[in-house]
């Protein structure tokens, strides 16, 4: 009988915000598997350590940056073909998601290489979205609010449109953008409520005021929250 | 010394999807509180009940449905009472919050009321988006997506305006306004994708095609998730 593929949220940092449903899973799997970019450790295997059953067989996944999107594209072409054969052996393998496996995580990139052929099944996982509110002490969102998620990566039309209505936005994959961003949400009259939070959760937790952060040190994994009045949700 | 107000989300509804920080908090505490409509039972503490510690004393907050704002915000202002004399004897008191407690939660409720005077700790929780995703194996927004998040309670110009521009889009509070949102997203051109999920996670979990969804029987937390092209994440 195949093995089943587990795509576990590990959750934003913190062990304790694994479920229950993941750290049981990760405790009985035989086989882990990770993404790692090359030379740096692993944050999703970090958080999930001391889950993980003692005797399980580590398989790091040397995924290098989206920004090179072909190189991208062959690890998981590689990662899948190890990841069939295990399954095909009759193995367990969980695959270890930072946040949430489908909210912008890398899991797309093995469901959609192995979900025809194998039995997948997503454990979700708390999102740096809810634990930098929950951070904050400050609503996502409320009521009849329109909420935007936007990657920082999209460009400067498609951020101004989007900006010009929305009650609550979080952006992503801030990193480089920072700068432009940071002038996007004045132009919108947005930077009142923003608040960055790096390593939300984590022992490394940082939270500040957009407007007072030190450009250049934002990581990939900041996010950005922000809001219409801040007073909105009284 | 004064006791702290846990606002605990539970997830979506299968009882292994509280975090293990919720579960810890939930098994200590001495008072818990949740929502509960009038007449009805509570899902919150149906979710809850198997991780609290047994000689908690509950205490069941009757909040009439939001369509009855002012009557909603007395309910509120009656139970921040109670849990402001609580903290106040020094009781640590956690308050259930179905999913994640500052998505679209009751939890800006209590915080508004309490957050000045009293310490107050969110523990976040796994969304009913995240579940629903990983119910249909399908990701919720990848790559550059532009992800929102719609109230199917918005007026039809807003919703018209967000649905053209979006790539992901996740509907919320569906419940009457069913036939209307359905007509919106087949003019948007958002159909082929739409697929309804009803009380994702749980025992009754259940998800239809959008096209093929018998009207009149959305639960208020069913979840719409809908995408521009199917196959955009392969």
């Amino acid at each position: 009988m195949n093995g089943t593929l587990f795509l576990v949220g590990v959750g934003p940092g913190d062990p304790e915000l694994l479920t229950l449903k993941a750290a049981r899973i990760l405790a009985s799997v035989p086989v882990v598997a990770f993404p790692k970019k090359p030379g740096d450790f692993s944050l999703a295997l970090n958080i999930a350590r001391s889950h993980l059953n003692p005797d399980a067989e580590l398989l790091p996944a040397g995924i290098p940056m989206q920004v090179n999107p072909g190189a991208a594209q062959s690890a998981y072409d590689a990662l899948a073909g190890q990841l069939d054969k295990l399954l095909n052996a009759g193995k367990d393998v969980a695959y270890l998601c930072e946040g949430d496996p489908l909210f912008y995580g890398s899991a797309n990139h093995l469901l959609s290489r192995l979900n025809s052929a194998h039995s997948i099944e997503i454990i979700p996982g708390i999102t740096s979205l809810s634990a930098s509110a929950a951070a904050i002490c400050r609503p996502l969102a409320a009521r009849a609010d329109v909420l935007k998620v936007l990657p920082a990566t999209l460009g400067d039309d498609i951020l101004q449109r989007e900006l010009a209505n929305a009650d609550a936005v979080v952006i992503i994959k801030t990193g480089r953008h920072l700068p432009r961003i940071r002038a996007l949400l004045e132009q919108a009259d947005l930077m009142e409520s923003a608040l960055i939070t790096e390593h939300a959760s984590h022992e490394k937790q940082r939270i500040v005021p957009l407007s007072e952060y030190t450009p250049g040190e934002a990581p990939y994994f900041s996010t950005i929250l922000c809001c219409r009045g801040a007073d909105r949700w009284k």
